[in-house]
């Protein structure tokens, strides 16, 4: 399975400015959040990325994409339906394709040296060639946050699991009957985190969805239907992801990456530093 | 002194995205940097405020002001001849009143319970009646960042100094030969906090060294005329700066706001959770 192209949604009203956000990456390079995403996903191999943003935020996320910029088409959601309605504006830049799909709230650190988590995800899907979504254990108090899988493992995949049904923010008793993984702990979960591989029928079903629903369009629905008619599979990675939406979210986010990079020891001394601090008119 | 007015020039092409960064404050709300800034200069009896920006970034700093923007007159510098001629583009908003001056890319924190860093410079020049500039002592080797003063403590003020020297960015034997400190703890000086009150006649020196210069102009020559034409006092606060726009200067800026805030135990479990983190498919 060829997978080029990335389809980015940074259009719901609450996330819009989180991809403008200054971080530092793992490497010490200061940029925007969107810029570390869009890093990891061109590095492992796409070639061009949509991003779907609000009306009237083009300029900003440019500005936001540096050196990506030209591999960047930026679709506006006008009249906006939606997480769904969101990603089925990509579909005339999708076309046939299977393709990567990444939510923009989020930053994923691998534990994996010199495997993304985008790598990690594609590299499964190209194997499998069918739609592949990256999970992550989840305790069930966090259930009403995500969008969660049932399913069973795959024999002799680690980290694979076959899905079987998907649901959209499950209270803990919908969870409890319909996505219990066996073998995973008792009280957990599988939750994505944010990083999809989706083949072209994923497009079809939003479509037709969108015609029924005439409101809001979600996309677990489209996935829960598509585990229905395809083999769709989920994936643990070898990594976390950090929500920079939450209060406090950036924070977390910048700390992990800088305890997971070059500039460990300089933040870790800083950090000490702040701890230690007395009141003193000296710098 | 009547001081009801406040400018801060936020124009400068490095730093025009700083005051849209996200962070949450010391009482846990999440805001922009701008709104922070706002916060403490309308919390201090400032009635309206002037922000001089690049040209276009009006709609982005008037959604970042928040619940200030009706009190915000935004001011586009067209044209850029530097900090100093951002600043004097409020000389009309100012006219012949003094004002309160902050530098956008900069947060502070007081060590004051009740009294925020630009409300323990307004006491001051309230009292005064002239134009003062926070200070605070710094490292020798942090000259090349600062504009800094030489002069005198004031007898009976505590943190008071009259000012007789004002050089930019000054080597260390300029600083040695001209801004030696009275009891001052050798290998510091009284460097910019970023926070000042000017009288009105420090717009008539900018614009009167515009004229000569044609090009940049920068604020400490007209505030070393100033120094010689009428009393100029610093005053150190209690309190620091923090620089956001170095690098992990969100990070230290947030982590301090934290540290210092309501959520102090909540940010410092955080912190040793992340830093305790071992690789685990759990969250």
């Amino acid at each position: 399975m060829n997978i080029t192209k990335a389809v980015i949604t940074a259009a719901g009203k609450d996330q819009r400015r989180l991809p403008l956000q200054n971080l530092v990456d793992r490497t010490g390079q200061s940029k925007s959040a969107l810029t570390i995403i869009l890093d990891e996903v061109f590095a492992a191999g796409i070639e061009e990325t949509a991003v779907i943003v609000c009306p009237g935020d083009i300029p900003s996320f440019s500005a936001a994409a540096g050196e990506h910029a030209s591999k960047i088409r930026f679709i506006e959601q006008n009249d906006p339906k939606g997480y769904g309605d969101a990603l089925l504006r990509a579909r005339s830049f999708t076309g046939t394709d299977s393709f990567l799909h990444l939510i923009s709230d989020h930053l994923y650190l691998s534990f994996d040296p010199g495997r993304s988590c985008v790598a990690q995800l594609l590299e499964t899907a190209r194997g499998e060639s069918v739609s592949v979504s990256a999970v992550q254990a989840t305790r069930e108090t966090k259930l009403p946050h995500y969008g969660a899988v049932g399913g069973v493992r795959v024999a002799n995949k680690p980290g694979q699991y076959l899905i079987h049904q998907v649901l959209e923010k499950p209270t803990p008793t919908e969870a409890e009957q319909q996505l219990i993984v066996p073998g995973l702990r008792s009280g957990y979960y599988l939750c994505y985190f944010g990083i999809h591989v989706l083949t072209p029928g994923v497009m079809d079903l939003l479509d037709g969805q969108s015609a029924e629903s005439g409101g809001t369009l979600s996309l677990s629905p489209a996935l829960a239907e598509l585990a229905r008619r395809e083999k769709y599979l989920a994936l643990e990675l070898r990594g976390r992801r950090y929500n920079i939406g939450l209060k406090y979210g950036l924070l977390t986010a910048q700390l992990a990456l800088a305890l997971a990079g070059n500039d460990r020891e300089e933040v870790l001394s800083q950090m000490v530093e702040l701890l230690a601090e007395k009141e003193r008119h000296i710098q």
